[in-house]
């Protein structure tokens, strides 16, 4: 079932005739500037055409990602930032976050680097231990710091098991097409390259082999994620309100002139907390760069709702809702209950799970609704590869409109070289 | 090394000898309700004399724990918000998140019932198959909804691997003294059986067999856990600006009144990234009843760098940073690079990963502070059981004294009640 909907009856009560009226026709100059490739950041606008990626590059992809699956029962895959989170969200959303307790057919992903956790890394070495693995190292530079470091520590310990000839060939280097010290030591050691394109940047890369050959490693069909991503191309292509991606961009953009400046992602399934993370860099990083843009943060409900949910209803009111909900995860099954539970609660007679699941759904948004907490709704149809393409290249180019909606570069970042510069002389001094 | 510090010197800025001296007689009558169980929510202070709980009952305890070490090889945690957060977070900050990974010796803990995601019950069930498991079951009454139906899926299956006699001898049961669903269920199967006092609210349980079970079961040292919350309760008994828990109360308080109203909880290793969700609860559901208060939120540095640093650095000024800082998590090592990257980044040579990642903690402070996000911090010797039993009763006290200046009772949630009875009313419509 192919699917995904903005829910704009939710949005109505912002996004109003007069609000429309007002915001097209800026939205229209956004969106024509954004498909023409003349609008600020244009130099980093190649997302834009990955749905269209070659069959050559998705045959390449599978068939590293065949040669891994028979080399190795664990594949490390190091990156950070925009070169991991979309890779370990769309694995854990389309397998689920318990793949690696659970496949036995395809090797499980460790997701390192990510980090400065020397113990992690410890750990992760002794989870390895006794095994076949193989190193996914994925940055365009090959400076930053945090996978040099991982990089460095676990491709000593593959020399250490393989020998240099044989650990040469189970490192995988997803990095710049031409330059960089990674690109560098790829060429040196002969690993096997894929390129992350000059126009992409770091958390729009995700449907390139940044996030491919991890996915391919776990089984997905990358034709179907294809499918997903050019289906929401063409349903993107509409310049006028009809487009999703403009009720999204532009009810974010008045709920802000509201106060609302928190925005909560709020999804049901464990399978999508790392889709949310993906989606809060996405966002974070494209429009966080004016004294006036959204905070973006994640919930995981229904826990959250236990934990969070107090300060939803009648904390601040400075926050907003946007929900996620998948409606078909799995089969479904009938509540258990012992006989003292039934008769306690009556009501969940012959209720599904998943039942019960829509049913808190639905009373949270009203719950929070009522208690000025607006909230918007996305429905996809199921968690796999369609939708993981579809969504992922939705919300790339609702989140292009929207940062422009704001005037700001959606494609840089160019705050984060504090901290790097700030780094780099610590630990030079 | 004992040690937990608040770094003055960073609130400095703020709590300066003015602010000092207003606040000084709020905080000391507040300081003095508490103690003397006076304030608001008075009939939940049950949690300032968990640090003398008495030895009879972590000898029971452990004694459960010992049996749930013979008779299982992993142990089902059902649970949510209170019931789940802090023992998961104590686990996981004394013996890593890789515990489940690495475990050979202690049984494995799965958390599970904070949602009502059926896939992830029968991903777990799944895990079950050809292990000896048992089942501690956590929650006051009994009938909140995801773990009750959790236990109820995951009591079925015991039912079906052991029988019932068996099963019954495998199901402990957290839960109200002499009242409720989970309660009157536990008496008439005869399941172990622990206590959860009446004075102790779910997000001020955690020191209560609602964490010490998993904690015992995993081979946490208690008494440590004990002598360290006593240590902090010894320190937080000082009526002045010399209290640290004043002094981040005071600062909250004070930086809340500039428009600072996100804090960021900040940790550096995976492994304290639930101790960040037990604290973000403590503090949410204990503030969020006015439409002046905090909203709290998480941060794993150094990910997060690469993903929300963006936002910090240059986006809306309206948030601050809580720094959670631990001192030694393990040895130290050093970096290790292969001859190109110790060509091209010379200034790593000789360096050891720790005292990297303590260079970009330092970066970090400096970066974001220099663009007006505040910076606390805390430093933390270890992330052992000490640190583990101070760390969570201080944040408790000091959650305390900041709700009590905001005049909302930190100790009730009335707000989530809105959901809960909409979801009522879905399920008997």
């Amino acid at each position: 079932m192919h699917k995904f909907i903005f829910d704009s009856q939710a949005a109505h009560a912002w996004l109003d005739d007069h609000a429309r009226a007002q915001l097209a026709p800026k939205l229209s100059a956004i969106h024509q500037d954004l498909l023409a490739k003349r609008c600020p950041g244009n130099d980093f606008l190649g997302w834009l055409d990955l749905p269209q990626t070659e069959q050559t590059l998705l045959d390449a992809v599978n068939a590293a990602a065949a040669r891994i699956r028979q080399q190795a029962e664990i594949l490390i895959a190091v990156g950070i930032g925009g070169s991991h989170l979309g890779g370990q969200a769309g694995l854990e959303m389309v397998r689920g976050n318990h793949y690696n307790d659970l496949t036995s057919e395809t090797p499980k992903i460790i997701f390192a680097g990510h980090d400065l956790s020397l113990t992690t890394w410890q750990d992760i070495a002794t989870m390895l231990q006794g095994h076949d693995w193989a190193l996914n190292v994925i940055y365009k530079s090959g400076t930053t710091l945090e996978p040099a470091l991982a990089f460095g520590f676990f491709q000593k310990l593959l020399r250490q098991q393989y020998g240099d000839n044989e650990a040469n060939r189970r490192i995988y280097a997803t990095t710049d097409s031409n330059r960089g010290l990674l690109h560098d030591q790829a060429l040196a050691n002969h690993w096997t390259r894929f390129v992350i394109p000059d126009d992409v940047g770091g958390r729009y890369s995700a449907l390139t082999p940044v996030g491919l050959l991890p996915w391919a490693v776990a089984g997905l069909n990358l034709e179907e994620v294809f499918a997903g991503s050019r289906a929401a191309t063409n349903d993107l292509q509409e310049n006028s309100f009809a487009n999703p991606a403009w009720q999204y961009a532009a009810t974010r953009f008045l709920l802000l002139q509201q106060g609302k400046n928190v925005e909560c992602l709020a999804t049901y399934e464990p399978r999508l907390e790392l889709l949310g993370r993906w989606w809060q860099q996405l966002f974070g990083e494209s429009e966080g760069k004016t004294n006036h843009c959204i905070f973006p943060t994640c919930l995981n409900y229904t826990q959250d709702l236990h934990s969070l949910g107090q300060y939803l209803q009648q904390g601040q009111k400075f926050l907003f809702e946007t929900t996620l909900w998948v409606e078909v995860i799995d089969a479904d099954q009938n509540i258990a209950l012992d006989d003292q539970a039934q008769t306690a609660m009556p009501h969940l007679r012959d209720r599904s799970i998943h039942f019960v699941q829509e049913q808190a759904m639905r009373a949270t948004v009203t719950a929070h609704s009522q208690d000025n907490v607006p909230n918007l709704i996305f429905r996809l149809g199921q968690a796999d590869e369609w939708h993981l393409g579809y969504t992922m290249y939705f919300f790339e180019f609702a989140c292009a409109l929207s940062a422009l909606l704001l005037n700001v570069n959606p494609f840089d970042q160019p705050g984060v070289q504090a901290y790097k510069d700030e780094l780099t002389r610590l630990l030079k001094s």
